[in-house]
Protein backbone atom coordinates (compact mmCIF):
# COMPACT_ATOMS: atom_id res chain seq x y z
CA UNK A 1 0.00 0.00 0.00
CA UNK A 2 1.19 3.59 -1.02
CA UNK A 3 0.72 6.40 1.28
CA UNK A 4 -0.03 9.62 -0.33
CA UNK A 5 -0.33 12.72 1.16
CA UNK A 6 -1.41 15.66 -0.86
CA UNK A 7 -0.57 19.29 -0.39
CA UNK A 8 -2.95 21.75 -1.68
CA UNK A 9 -6.64 22.12 -2.31
CA UNK A 10 -7.18 23.66 -5.72
CA UNK A 11 -8.84 22.41 -8.86
CA UNK A 12 -5.30 20.02 -9.54
CA UNK A 13 -5.34 19.37 -5.94
CA UNK A 14 -9.13 17.89 -6.24
CA UNK A 15 -9.09 15.90 -9.63
CA UNK A 16 -5.79 14.03 -8.79
CA UNK A 17 -7.07 13.39 -4.86
CA UNK A 18 -9.64 11.88 -6.68
CA UNK A 19 -7.95 9.59 -9.37
CA UNK A 20 -5.77 8.73 -6.92
CA UNK A 21 -8.28 7.47 -4.35
CA UNK A 22 -9.36 4.60 -6.78
CA UNK A 23 -6.85 2.25 -7.27
CA UNK A 24 -6.91 -0.56 -3.75
CA UNK A 25 -2.91 -0.21 -3.82
CA UNK A 26 -2.84 3.43 -3.01
CA UNK A 27 -4.08 5.67 -0.03
CA UNK A 28 -4.57 8.76 0.31
CA UNK A 29 -4.21 9.12 3.95
CA UNK A 30 -4.30 13.31 3.78
CA UNK A 31 -4.57 16.33 2.79
CA UNK A 32 -2.86 19.57 3.88
CA UNK A 33 -4.03 22.77 3.14
CA UNK A 34 -4.68 26.38 4.38
CA UNK A 35 -8.03 26.77 3.33
CA UNK A 36 -10.35 25.17 5.56
CA UNK A 37 -13.93 25.87 3.50
CA UNK A 38 -11.96 24.27 0.51
CA UNK A 39 -10.58 21.25 3.09
CA UNK A 40 -14.19 20.14 3.75
CA UNK A 41 -14.35 18.83 -0.06
CA UNK A 42 -11.49 15.92 1.20
CA UNK A 43 -13.02 15.29 4.81
CA UNK A 44 -15.42 12.72 3.34
CA UNK A 45 -12.48 10.75 2.28
CA UNK A 46 -9.43 11.14 3.86
CA UNK A 47 -7.82 13.04 6.92
CA UNK A 48 -7.07 16.90 6.19
CA UNK A 49 -5.42 19.45 8.31
CA UNK A 50 -4.63 22.50 8.18
CA UNK A 51 -1.70 22.54 10.11
CA UNK A 52 1.24 21.97 9.00
CA UNK A 53 3.17 20.73 11.62
CA UNK A 54 0.83 17.56 11.93
CA UNK A 55 1.44 16.41 8.37
CA UNK A 56 1.46 12.12 8.25
CA UNK A 57 4.73 9.93 7.80
CA UNK A 58 3.63 8.88 3.75
CA UNK A 59 5.51 7.31 0.63
CA UNK A 60 4.77 10.28 -1.15
CA UNK A 61 4.19 13.85 -0.59
CA UNK A 62 2.20 15.52 -3.85
CA UNK A 63 2.45 19.24 -4.17
CA UNK A 64 -0.45 21.04 -6.17
CA UNK A 65 -0.06 24.66 -5.25
CA UNK A 66 0.17 27.83 -7.24
CA UNK A 67 3.81 27.87 -8.91
CA UNK A 68 5.20 30.48 -7.17
CA UNK A 69 4.35 29.50 -3.62
CA UNK A 70 6.07 25.77 -4.30
CA UNK A 71 9.64 27.00 -2.46
CA UNK A 72 8.02 29.24 0.29
CA UNK A 73 5.76 26.00 1.18
CA UNK A 74 8.62 24.31 3.16
CA UNK A 75 9.49 27.28 5.18
CA UNK A 76 6.13 25.74 6.82
CA UNK A 77 6.14 21.95 6.41
CA UNK A 78 7.19 19.70 9.12
CA UNK A 79 8.99 17.13 6.85
CA UNK A 80 12.16 15.98 6.79
CA UNK A 81 13.99 13.88 3.88
CA UNK A 82 11.14 12.48 2.35
CA UNK A 83 9.58 11.62 -1.27
CA UNK A 84 8.76 15.40 -2.11
CA UNK A 85 7.21 16.02 -5.98
CA UNK A 86 5.35 18.52 -7.59
CA UNK A 87 2.45 19.39 -10.23
CA UNK A 88 3.58 21.95 -12.23
CA UNK A 89 4.12 22.34 -15.76
CA UNK A 90 6.83 25.22 -15.34
CA UNK A 91 8.51 24.79 -12.22
CA UNK A 92 11.98 22.67 -12.39
CA UNK A 93 13.14 19.76 -10.47
CA UNK A 94 15.61 21.62 -8.24
CA UNK A 95 13.19 24.34 -7.47
CA UNK A 96 12.40 21.72 -4.59
CA UNK A 97 14.75 21.43 -1.20
CA UNK A 98 17.62 19.28 -1.61
CA UNK A 99 17.10 17.90 2.02
CA UNK A 100 13.73 15.62 0.11
CA UNK A 101 14.42 13.03 -2.50
CA UNK A 102 12.56 15.39 -5.36
CA UNK A 103 10.29 14.49 -8.05
CA UNK A 104 7.70 15.51 -11.04
CA UNK A 105 4.31 14.51 -11.32
CA UNK A 106 2.62 16.83 -14.32
CA UNK A 107 -0.20 15.97 -15.42
CA UNK A 108 -0.64 18.22 -18.79
CA UNK A 109 -4.09 18.94 -18.83
CA UNK A 110 -6.18 21.91 -18.52
CA UNK A 111 -8.04 21.73 -15.38
CA UNK A 112 -11.36 23.17 -14.90
CA UNK A 113 -13.68 23.00 -11.32
CA UNK A 114 -16.61 21.74 -12.80
CA UNK A 115 -15.48 19.43 -15.56
CA UNK A 116 -15.14 15.76 -14.92
CA UNK A 117 -11.62 14.50 -16.66
CA UNK A 118 -10.88 11.17 -17.44
CA UNK A 119 -6.82 10.60 -16.19
CA UNK A 120 -7.09 7.41 -18.38
CA UNK A 121 -6.01 9.17 -21.15
CA UNK A 122 -4.31 12.15 -19.32
CA UNK A 123 -0.62 12.29 -20.02
CA UNK A 124 1.65 12.31 -17.03
CA UNK A 125 4.46 13.41 -17.42
CA UNK A 126 7.06 12.13 -13.94
CA UNK A 127 10.64 13.21 -13.40
CA UNK A 128 13.01 11.63 -10.30
CA UNK A 129 16.97 11.97 -9.16
CA UNK A 130 17.08 8.37 -9.32
CA UNK A 131 15.76 5.32 -10.85
CA UNK A 132 14.04 3.99 -7.92
CA UNK A 133 12.18 6.81 -6.90
CA UNK A 134 11.01 7.15 -10.97
CA UNK A 135 9.58 3.91 -10.97
CA UNK A 136 7.89 4.72 -8.07
CA UNK A 137 6.20 7.36 -9.78
CA UNK A 138 5.62 5.73 -12.88
CA UNK A 139 3.92 2.87 -10.64
CA UNK A 140 1.64 5.51 -9.09
CA UNK A 141 1.40 7.60 -12.39
CA UNK A 142 0.43 3.98 -14.58
CA UNK A 143 -2.08 3.46 -11.93
CA UNK A 144 -4.43 6.59 -12.98
CA UNK A 145 -3.13 6.58 -16.73
CA UNK A 146 -1.99 4.95 -19.54
CA UNK A 147 0.30 7.93 -20.96
CA UNK A 148 2.86 7.90 -18.46
CA UNK A 149 6.23 9.90 -20.50
CA UNK A 150 9.74 10.39 -18.60
CA UNK A 151 9.95 14.06 -19.39
CA UNK A 152 13.06 16.27 -18.08
CA UNK A 153 13.10 19.69 -16.30
CA UNK A 154 14.22 21.08 -19.56
CA UNK A 155 12.50 19.13 -21.93
CA UNK A 156 8.74 19.97 -19.73
CA UNK A 157 9.92 23.83 -19.86
CA UNK A 158 9.21 23.16 -23.88
CA UNK A 159 6.60 21.18 -23.20
CA UNK A 160 4.31 24.22 -20.84
CA UNK A 161 5.61 26.22 -23.69
CA UNK A 162 4.38 24.11 -26.80
CA UNK A 163 1.10 23.65 -24.13
CA UNK A 164 0.30 27.80 -24.25
CA UNK A 165 0.97 27.76 -28.36
CA UNK A 166 -2.20 24.39 -28.30
CA UNK A 167 -4.25 25.14 -25.32
CA UNK A 168 -4.20 29.21 -24.33
CA UNK A 169 -3.24 30.31 -27.53
CA UNK A 170 -5.81 28.60 -29.54
CA UNK A 171 -8.61 29.35 -27.20
CA UNK A 172 -7.49 33.05 -27.83
CA UNK A 173 -8.41 32.51 -31.45
CA UNK A 174 -11.55 31.06 -30.49
CA UNK A 175 -12.39 34.40 -28.74
CA UNK A 176 -11.89 36.38 -31.75
CA UNK A 177 -13.81 34.24 -33.72
CA UNK A 178 -16.45 34.28 -30.76
CA UNK A 179 -16.11 38.38 -31.45
CA UNK A 180 -16.21 38.07 -34.90
CA UNK A 181 -19.29 36.12 -35.25
CA UNK A 182 -21.28 38.70 -32.57
CA UNK A 183 -20.38 41.66 -34.20
CA UNK A 184 -22.02 40.10 -37.35
CA UNK A 185 -24.85 38.56 -35.49
CA UNK A 186 -23.84 34.68 -36.26
CA UNK A 187 -24.52 32.15 -33.91
CA UNK A 188 -20.86 31.13 -32.65
CA UNK A 189 -22.53 28.17 -32.89
CA UNK A 190 -22.05 27.49 -36.53
CA UNK A 191 -18.22 27.67 -35.87
CA UNK A 192 -18.47 24.90 -32.75
CA UNK A 193 -18.39 21.77 -35.37
CA UNK A 194 -15.53 23.00 -37.34
CA UNK A 195 -13.52 23.68 -34.02
CA UNK A 196 -14.33 20.24 -33.03
CA UNK A 197 -13.28 18.67 -36.54
CA UNK A 198 -9.72 20.78 -36.82
CA UNK A 199 -8.65 19.19 -33.65
CA UNK A 200 -9.70 15.94 -34.30
CA UNK A 201 -8.35 15.94 -37.49
CA UNK A 202 -4.65 16.02 -36.39
CA UNK A 203 -5.10 12.41 -34.30
CA UNK A 204 -4.76 10.74 -37.74
CA UNK A 205 -3.14 13.60 -39.62
CA UNK A 206 0.02 16.31 -38.85
CA UNK A 207 -0.76 19.62 -38.38
CA UNK A 208 1.63 20.19 -41.52
CA UNK A 209 -0.43 18.12 -44.23
CA UNK A 210 -3.67 19.28 -42.37
CA UNK A 211 -3.38 23.23 -42.95
CA UNK A 212 -5.99 24.73 -45.27
CA UNK A 213 -6.88 28.26 -45.90
CA UNK A 214 -5.71 31.27 -47.44
CA UNK A 215 -2.46 31.67 -46.05
CA UNK A 216 -1.80 28.10 -46.97
CA UNK A 217 -2.64 28.18 -50.66
CA UNK A 218 -1.05 31.51 -50.95
CA UNK A 219 -4.63 33.30 -51.78
CA UNK A 220 -3.01 37.61 -51.63
CA UNK A 221 -6.29 38.85 -52.50
CA UNK A 222 -8.56 36.78 -49.35
CA UNK A 223 -5.88 37.51 -47.78
CA UNK A 224 -6.33 41.26 -48.34
CA UNK A 225 -10.04 41.11 -48.04
CA UNK A 226 -9.73 39.51 -44.39
CA UNK A 227 -7.80 42.11 -42.84
CA UNK A 228 -9.56 44.80 -44.14
CA UNK A 229 -12.52 43.37 -42.29
CA UNK A 230 -11.02 43.42 -38.84
CA UNK A 231 -12.09 46.43 -36.71
CA UNK A 232 -9.35 45.55 -34.02
CA UNK A 233 -5.86 46.47 -34.78
CA UNK A 234 -4.30 43.27 -33.09
CA UNK A 235 -6.44 41.11 -35.01
CA UNK A 236 -5.20 42.49 -37.72
CA UNK A 237 -1.71 41.90 -36.87
CA UNK A 238 -2.72 38.64 -35.75
CA UNK A 239 -4.32 37.94 -38.98
CA UNK A 240 -1.01 39.08 -41.07
CA UNK A 241 1.41 37.65 -38.49
CA UNK A 242 0.13 34.23 -39.02
CA UNK A 243 -0.47 33.86 -42.30
CA UNK A 244 3.18 34.94 -42.50
CA UNK A 245 4.36 32.52 -40.28
CA UNK A 246 2.23 29.43 -42.62
CA UNK A 247 3.82 30.76 -45.93
CA UNK A 248 6.54 30.71 -44.60
CA UNK A 249 6.24 27.02 -43.87
CA UNK A 250 4.72 26.52 -47.43
CA UNK A 251 7.27 28.41 -49.47
CA UNK A 252 9.80 25.75 -50.00
CA UNK A 253 7.37 23.60 -51.34
CA UNK A 254 5.86 25.94 -53.65
CA UNK A 255 9.26 27.23 -54.85
CA UNK A 256 9.91 23.37 -55.92
CA UNK A 257 6.34 23.50 -58.03
CA UNK B 1 -38.80 14.18 -55.45
CA UNK B 2 -36.01 16.65 -56.50
CA UNK B 3 -33.83 16.38 -59.19
CA UNK B 4 -30.19 17.54 -58.14
CA UNK B 5 -27.20 18.33 -60.96
CA UNK B 6 -23.40 18.62 -59.08
CA UNK B 7 -21.10 20.34 -61.04
CA UNK B 8 -17.76 19.83 -59.51
CA UNK B 9 -15.37 16.90 -58.82
CA UNK B 10 -13.54 17.66 -55.76
CA UNK B 11 -13.91 17.18 -51.91
CA UNK B 12 -16.41 19.52 -51.45
CA UNK B 13 -18.39 18.03 -54.68
CA UNK B 14 -17.83 14.57 -52.96
CA UNK B 15 -19.19 14.69 -49.60
CA UNK B 16 -22.42 16.82 -50.62
CA UNK B 17 -23.00 13.70 -53.56
CA UNK B 18 -22.66 11.24 -51.05
CA UNK B 19 -25.03 12.92 -48.57
CA UNK B 20 -27.55 14.22 -50.69
CA UNK B 21 -28.05 10.80 -52.91
CA UNK B 22 -29.05 9.40 -49.16
CA UNK B 23 -32.90 11.12 -48.26
CA UNK B 24 -35.50 9.53 -51.04
CA UNK B 25 -37.19 12.09 -51.78
CA UNK B 26 -33.89 13.62 -53.17
CA UNK B 27 -31.91 12.63 -56.63
CA UNK B 28 -28.56 13.67 -57.90
CA UNK B 29 -29.40 13.00 -61.39
CA UNK B 30 -26.20 14.10 -62.68
CA UNK B 31 -22.37 15.07 -61.76
CA UNK B 32 -20.51 17.52 -64.31
CA UNK B 33 -17.16 18.37 -64.26
CA UNK B 34 -14.29 18.34 -66.64
CA UNK B 35 -11.77 15.81 -65.02
CA UNK B 36 -13.06 12.42 -66.56
CA UNK B 37 -10.82 10.57 -63.55
CA UNK B 38 -12.43 12.55 -60.76
CA UNK B 39 -15.99 11.81 -62.47
CA UNK B 40 -15.38 8.31 -62.65
CA UNK B 41 -16.03 8.47 -58.92
CA UNK B 42 -19.35 9.24 -59.06
CA UNK B 43 -20.28 6.46 -62.10
CA UNK B 44 -21.60 3.60 -59.73
CA UNK B 45 -24.36 5.75 -58.37
CA UNK B 46 -25.59 8.68 -60.44
CA UNK B 47 -25.28 9.76 -64.69
CA UNK B 48 -21.84 12.06 -65.17
CA UNK B 49 -20.53 13.97 -68.34
CA UNK B 50 -17.56 15.80 -69.17
CA UNK B 51 -19.51 17.88 -71.95
CA UNK B 52 -21.04 20.92 -70.52
CA UNK B 53 -23.78 20.92 -73.33
CA UNK B 54 -24.80 17.63 -71.84
CA UNK B 55 -26.36 18.89 -68.57
CA UNK B 56 -29.85 17.51 -67.56
CA UNK B 57 -32.53 19.38 -66.70
CA UNK B 58 -32.90 19.66 -62.58
CA UNK B 59 -34.42 21.38 -59.57
CA UNK B 60 -31.33 22.78 -58.38
CA UNK B 61 -27.47 23.24 -59.71
CA UNK B 62 -24.89 23.38 -57.25
CA UNK B 63 -21.57 24.21 -58.53
CA UNK B 64 -19.22 23.25 -55.73
CA UNK B 65 -15.84 23.98 -57.53
CA UNK B 66 -12.95 26.10 -56.87
CA UNK B 67 -13.84 29.94 -55.59
CA UNK B 68 -12.41 32.01 -58.81
CA UNK B 69 -13.77 29.63 -61.21
CA UNK B 70 -17.52 30.07 -60.04
CA UNK B 71 -17.66 33.24 -62.25
CA UNK B 72 -16.47 31.85 -65.63
CA UNK B 73 -18.12 28.46 -65.20
CA UNK B 74 -21.08 30.36 -66.54
CA UNK B 75 -19.88 30.84 -69.85
CA UNK B 76 -19.36 27.40 -70.79
CA UNK B 77 -22.59 25.54 -69.66
CA UNK B 78 -25.53 25.41 -71.65
CA UNK B 79 -28.31 26.14 -69.03
CA UNK B 80 -30.46 29.30 -68.58
CA UNK B 81 -33.22 30.76 -66.01
CA UNK B 82 -32.13 27.83 -63.67
CA UNK B 83 -31.75 27.56 -59.63
CA UNK B 84 -28.34 27.96 -59.57
CA UNK B 85 -26.56 27.58 -56.17
CA UNK B 86 -22.66 27.81 -55.18
CA UNK B 87 -21.06 26.35 -51.87
CA UNK B 88 -18.43 29.16 -51.04
CA UNK B 89 -17.75 30.86 -47.84
CA UNK B 90 -15.73 33.28 -49.74
CA UNK B 91 -18.04 34.57 -52.54
CA UNK B 92 -20.82 36.56 -52.77
CA UNK B 93 -24.79 35.79 -54.29
CA UNK B 94 -24.29 37.89 -56.82
CA UNK B 95 -21.24 36.38 -58.11
CA UNK B 96 -23.87 34.33 -59.70
CA UNK B 97 -24.86 35.33 -62.57
CA UNK B 98 -28.69 37.29 -62.53
CA UNK B 99 -30.24 35.22 -65.60
CA UNK B 100 -30.23 32.65 -63.28
CA UNK B 101 -32.19 32.17 -59.72
CA UNK B 102 -29.55 32.47 -57.22
CA UNK B 103 -28.59 30.93 -54.07
CA UNK B 104 -26.00 29.92 -51.41
CA UNK B 105 -25.52 26.46 -50.26
CA UNK B 106 -22.49 26.97 -47.89
CA UNK B 107 -21.51 23.64 -45.63
CA UNK B 108 -19.53 24.95 -42.75
CA UNK B 109 -16.52 22.53 -42.25
CA UNK B 110 -13.03 21.47 -43.16
CA UNK B 111 -13.42 18.32 -46.03
CA UNK B 112 -10.03 16.09 -46.63
CA UNK B 113 -10.13 13.45 -49.13
CA UNK B 114 -9.98 10.50 -46.59
CA UNK B 115 -11.82 11.30 -43.80
CA UNK B 116 -15.83 10.53 -43.43
CA UNK B 117 -17.64 13.61 -42.37
CA UNK B 118 -21.28 13.38 -40.61
CA UNK B 119 -23.16 15.74 -42.58
CA UNK B 120 -26.18 15.86 -39.22
CA UNK B 121 -23.76 17.97 -37.34
CA UNK B 122 -22.56 20.38 -40.58
CA UNK B 123 -23.38 23.70 -40.29
CA UNK B 124 -25.05 24.56 -43.59
CA UNK B 125 -25.71 28.44 -44.01
CA UNK B 126 -27.75 29.22 -46.94
CA UNK B 127 -29.21 31.76 -48.80
CA UNK B 128 -31.58 33.11 -51.77
CA UNK B 129 -33.31 35.78 -53.52
CA UNK B 130 -36.53 35.19 -52.91
CA UNK B 131 -38.40 33.16 -49.69
CA UNK B 132 -39.90 30.37 -52.44
CA UNK B 133 -36.41 29.73 -52.90
CA UNK B 134 -34.63 30.16 -49.47
CA UNK B 135 -37.39 27.78 -48.18
CA UNK B 136 -36.55 25.03 -51.34
CA UNK B 137 -32.75 25.23 -49.70
CA UNK B 138 -34.10 25.31 -46.81
CA UNK B 139 -35.04 21.96 -47.29
CA UNK B 140 -32.35 20.54 -48.75
CA UNK B 141 -30.39 21.72 -46.58
CA UNK B 142 -32.54 19.61 -43.59
CA UNK B 143 -32.67 16.75 -45.32
CA UNK B 144 -28.79 16.29 -44.73
CA UNK B 145 -28.37 18.29 -41.65
CA UNK B 146 -29.43 19.43 -38.22
CA UNK B 147 -27.85 22.71 -38.42
CA UNK B 148 -29.12 24.64 -40.82
CA UNK B 149 -28.66 28.54 -40.75
CA UNK B 150 -29.80 31.65 -43.05
CA UNK B 151 -26.42 33.38 -43.23
CA UNK B 152 -26.38 36.71 -45.62
CA UNK B 153 -23.41 37.08 -48.39
CA UNK B 154 -22.77 39.89 -45.78
CA UNK B 155 -22.80 38.00 -42.49
CA UNK B 156 -20.77 34.93 -44.46
CA UNK B 157 -17.73 37.27 -45.09
CA UNK B 158 -17.08 37.77 -41.46
CA UNK B 159 -18.01 33.91 -40.43
CA UNK B 160 -15.27 33.16 -43.11
CA UNK B 161 -12.85 35.48 -41.56
CA UNK B 162 -14.00 33.92 -38.12
CA UNK B 163 -13.20 30.30 -39.71
CA UNK B 164 -9.58 31.28 -40.98
CA UNK B 165 -9.07 32.08 -37.16
CA UNK B 166 -10.95 28.97 -35.69
CA UNK B 167 -9.52 26.75 -38.15
CA UNK B 168 -6.55 27.58 -40.21
CA UNK B 169 -4.65 29.70 -37.61
CA UNK B 170 -5.67 27.04 -34.83
CA UNK B 171 -3.86 24.42 -36.60
CA UNK B 172 -0.88 26.48 -37.44
CA UNK B 173 -0.56 26.78 -33.64
CA UNK B 174 -0.72 22.75 -33.44
CA UNK B 175 2.16 23.30 -35.76
CA UNK B 176 4.36 25.19 -33.83
CA UNK B 177 3.34 22.89 -31.15
CA UNK B 178 4.92 20.23 -32.83
CA UNK B 179 7.74 21.97 -34.21
CA UNK B 180 8.61 22.75 -29.98
CA UNK B 181 8.09 18.79 -29.41
CA UNK B 182 10.11 17.83 -32.38
CA UNK B 183 13.52 20.21 -31.58
CA UNK B 184 13.19 19.07 -27.83
CA UNK B 185 12.58 15.12 -28.44
CA UNK B 186 9.38 15.03 -26.67
CA UNK B 187 6.37 13.14 -28.74
CA UNK B 188 3.87 15.41 -30.05
CA UNK B 189 1.15 12.82 -28.62
CA UNK B 190 1.56 14.53 -25.08
CA UNK B 191 -0.23 17.24 -26.27
CA UNK B 192 -3.16 15.19 -27.98
CA UNK B 193 -5.21 15.08 -25.23
CA UNK B 194 -4.99 18.80 -24.05
CA UNK B 195 -5.85 19.65 -27.51
CA UNK B 196 -9.02 17.90 -28.09
CA UNK B 197 -9.98 19.17 -24.25
CA UNK B 198 -9.30 22.92 -25.20
CA UNK B 199 -11.79 22.47 -28.07
CA UNK B 200 -14.09 20.24 -26.08
CA UNK B 201 -14.62 22.87 -23.41
CA UNK B 202 -16.13 25.02 -25.43
CA UNK B 203 -19.03 23.12 -26.07
CA UNK B 204 -20.09 24.09 -22.48
CA UNK B 205 -18.52 27.24 -22.00
CA UNK B 206 -16.98 30.47 -23.70
CA UNK B 207 -13.59 30.74 -24.86
CA UNK B 208 -14.05 34.44 -22.29
CA UNK B 209 -14.26 32.26 -19.66
CA UNK B 210 -12.13 29.25 -20.66
CA UNK B 211 -9.06 31.55 -20.71
CA UNK B 212 -6.05 30.47 -18.80
CA UNK B 213 -2.58 30.64 -19.07
CA UNK B 214 0.54 33.25 -18.43
CA UNK B 215 -0.89 36.02 -20.59
CA UNK B 216 -4.43 36.01 -18.74
CA UNK B 217 -2.97 35.94 -15.21
CA UNK B 218 -0.46 38.49 -16.41
CA UNK B 219 2.15 36.26 -15.58
CA UNK B 220 5.43 38.39 -16.70
CA UNK B 221 8.11 36.64 -15.59
CA UNK B 222 6.85 33.25 -16.91
CA UNK B 223 5.70 35.20 -20.75
CA UNK B 224 9.89 36.47 -20.87
CA UNK B 225 11.22 32.79 -20.10
CA UNK B 226 8.80 31.40 -22.96
CA UNK B 227 9.76 34.40 -25.44
CA UNK B 228 13.51 33.11 -24.87
CA UNK B 229 13.21 29.42 -25.31
CA UNK B 230 11.70 30.18 -28.91
CA UNK B 231 14.33 29.79 -31.67
CA UNK B 232 11.93 31.08 -34.44
CA UNK B 233 11.82 35.31 -34.98
CA UNK B 234 8.22 34.86 -36.19
CA UNK B 235 6.82 32.22 -32.98
CA UNK B 236 8.72 34.88 -30.84
CA UNK B 237 6.31 37.59 -32.21
CA UNK B 238 3.13 35.35 -32.44
CA UNK B 239 4.11 34.14 -28.60
CA UNK B 240 3.83 38.56 -27.78
CA UNK B 241 1.39 39.34 -30.11
CA UNK B 242 -1.21 37.00 -29.29
CA UNK B 243 -0.09 37.43 -25.20
CA UNK B 244 -1.04 41.25 -25.78
CA UNK B 245 -4.33 40.57 -27.24
CA UNK B 246 -5.37 38.21 -24.39
CA UNK B 247 -4.37 40.72 -22.38
CA UNK B 248 -6.26 43.47 -23.85
CA UNK B 249 -9.42 41.62 -23.12
CA UNK B 250 -8.59 40.73 -19.38
CA UNK B 251 -7.22 44.28 -18.62
CA UNK B 252 -10.17 45.94 -17.90
CA UNK B 253 -10.82 43.19 -15.34
CA UNK B 254 -7.83 43.29 -13.59
CA UNK B 255 -8.35 47.06 -12.98
CA UNK B 256 -11.10 46.78 -11.16
CA UNK B 257 -10.15 44.04 -9.01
Amino acid sequence: MTKVVILGTGNVARHLFNALREPDHLNVIQVVGRNKKALSYFNRWSDTTSDFNLICEADIYIIAIADDAIHSIFDTIAIKNKFVVHTSGSVAIDALPRIHRRGVFYPLQTFSENREINFKNMPICIEAENKEDLKILHQLAASISDMVFEVSSEQRKSLHLAAVFVNNFTNHLYAIGNKICLENKIPFAILEPLIQETSRKIKTISPYEAQTGPAQRFDKGTIEKHITLLKNKKHRDIYSLLSQSIQEIYTKEREKS
